[in-house]
């Protein structure tokens, strides 16, 4: 026997094999040259991060911790920290969530990793939005799941279609990301929750709310989630990526006893449990005051960036562009006209120096080319986005015109 | 339908219903009291932990890196890391390993998450050391797979069971600990090594090396490996957690080029990179000189450790009891006769407020019972070792004295 490709490939498990490779990660390999003006990143703006106050919450943690800090610890995280995640929940929504139905975890990431586990049998159908985060496209297909995509509107999911998918199909996982979702910035409706919920009670059917942009809301209006109508069937995916740091990687996920059994059997045998001193230095970050303002920060800035995109597309767009304003998150969805394949229009606008996501990858069914793109905004500034958008206007125009 | 137990229950897959909860997990909580001499963890001695030295590399790196300790970073891993891992290899082992073929994982317990993930279909087959390390079975009856166990003998793995087994088997897998074993504390012979190689050898398997205590070694014994005879075929985990600190869980996968592009789409599916913050404060570590005095150090009290543990069973325990000495790493695994039960030897021994891991749960193919036991040094000062090996002895006589 040869040992090359051929022999390795043969090893290969069947849901690696149809796992994507990340559509977003190899395009941005294109793109990272800095000189050119990028509304393809996900990330939070990294200068808004607080160094200086994580700097202080580490001494503090050595002072307080000492070699704990280093030692191996407990799978199900640092209950100081649970605890006050459960706290949060009560203050904010009235929530009662025990710390011991939290469980801390690599980023929100992870707590996809781990319900795909305890969850996702081979070839086991789940319910996604349409277009939805690529992350959890990506984490799932990893597992084997077959995917049933529902199509987003303005409110969140289109209801007669998931009931319509729901009835049809054996899934029972419905994946979502309610408020400010990736890639399409829509906050569902409370109606629509309640309508869901009202489908989804006491049927063979679990919700995972994925909840990473929640607080990076940029009106006051109330953050709608299945947790208020149908808690026992509700599983919350919840982290600190964006509203502190993410590259220290702590998320969590909310889930109910019998489940939290088996999540916490998954976590162990995943990494035992996740990076302890970075927990404790997000706990003293998080006690030492000062990160709620820090969030509202966080928001007026996203919020004035967003309003300049906004501004500049109806400026520089051609009319036939459709879109919803966001209330809150870090990304503008587009909608062109049927006849832009939003794959040329990426080389184009390289061309002209600036980047977007190509709707694409975030269609889970697979399909080659979608007149749809994302625009992030929450990494440049506000001049850098009205040349970036007026560039990107003249390229699509002519696009346009040469029909 | 009624949200109950029984219908979280039916939610669950197969594999996450089979796997097991961490039988040491339950036993370590009815022996965490403060006053039992325990000899059942499985931890570093926190105090040899260099947190001062850490400190300083924390320090350092806040003025390095910024606002880069805490952005979101890429899947592989913090290239200066894994160049370092790299060089070592070179300059220990005279191997050249591309930094593109080390991905820097959540300890190496995610190394074999990850393998896992692209390795192992449902219900394949594993060879496995037995008794064996249980993160390993744990982490691998996660993803389905089945266990088909070789026994240890005072060298590795018997050869002739292992032909037998590995061709009556269609496993593609081994998984193995050649330094020092957890349990047993067993170094493989060169000559083991480069039998099982010779047997290996394009063939249509792959060897999973993991060398967790592999710079815990009392002795100038050479330390064997599969990658000095069939590198193509080999992939080997590595961990910071025994020779720096473990908390942060910081390890990484050495693997070739075609399963090393799955496997960077597995962690990034997983939880998108590991910790960047701690990637990079134990690369400061690393690079700021003392590591390898720090852990001569770790050796040093180990072995002195080792060497009171040895001595008190010579003294205490019955001659029937035989154990092979330790030449490194942190366990010391004894076997008794066969009439002793070592669950009924825990209870009692835990009367006398000493504890220790049952050989049971290291048998990867269920048996309920074995007269093996495993013991760790790494964590007791000497005279506690002596008073806790000296209260095990009278226990033990008294069992055998009363068959």
């Amino acid at each position: 026997m040869i040992i090359d490709s051929i022999y390795y490939q043969s090893l290969l498990t069947d849901r690696i094999k149809n796992a994507p490779r990340s559509f977003i990660r190899e395009i941005l390999k294109t793109a990272i040259s800095p000189d050119v003006i990028s509304f393809a990143g996900g990330l939070p703006n990294s200068k808004l991060f607080p160094v200086s106050d994580f700097q202080k919450a580490t001494n503090k943690a050595y002072e307080k911790y000492g070699v704990s800090l280093f030692q191996y610890s407990n799978t199900e995280g640092f209950l100081p920290l649970r605890e006050w995640i459960s706290k949060r929940y009560f203050e904010k929504n009235g929530w009662k969530i025990d710390s011991k139905n939290i469980l801390i975890t690599n980023g929100s990431q992870q707590g996809l990793d781990l319900l795909g586990k305890i969850l996702i049998n081979e070839k086991d159908e789940v319910l996604i939005e349409q277009p939805g985060y690529l992350g959890a496209i990506q984490s799932l297909a990893v597992q084997g799941a077959r995917f049933i995509s529902v199509p987003m509107d303005d409110e969140g999911v289109n209801l007669d279609i998931f009931e319509l998918k729901y009835f049809q199909s054996n899934s029972k996982l419905f994946y979502c990301v309610p408020a400010f979702q990736n890639p399409t910035g829509v906050l569902y409706s409370s109606e629509k929750i309640v309508q869901l919920s009202d489908i989804i009670r006491d049927r063979n059917m679990i919700v995972v709310e994925d909840t990473p942009y929640n607080d990076i809301s940029f009106t006051q209006h109330a953050i709608p989630s299945f947790y208020n109508h149908i808690p026992d069937q509700t599983i919350i995916l919840g982290s600190f990526s964006k509203t502190t740091v993410p590259g220290m990687r702590i998320g969590w996920i909310v889930a109910p006893d019998v489940l939290m059994d088996r999540l916490i059997v998954a976590k162990q045998a995943a990494d035992l449990h996740t990076d302890i001193s970075s927990q404790m230095i997000i706990y003293e970050y998080l006690t030492m005051g000062g990160n709620d303002k820090h969030i509202q920060h966080i928001c007026d800035v996203y919020s004035s960036q967003c309003n300049a995109m906004v501004k500049a597309i109806n400026e520089f767009f051609p009319e036939e562009v459709r879109f919803v304003v966001p209330k809150g998150g870090m990304f503008l969805w587009i909608n062109m006209p049927k006849s832009v394949s939003s794959l040329k229009l990426f080389h184009d606008t390289l061309a002209q120096k600036v980047a977007f996501v190509p709707g694409v990858p975030f269609y889970a069914d697979g399909r080659n080319d979608a007149s749809t793109m994302r625009l992030n905004f929450s990494c440049s500034d506000k001049e850098t986005i009205r040349e970036g958008i007026q560039r990107m206007g003249s390229v699509l125009e002519k696009m346009l015109n040469q029909e």
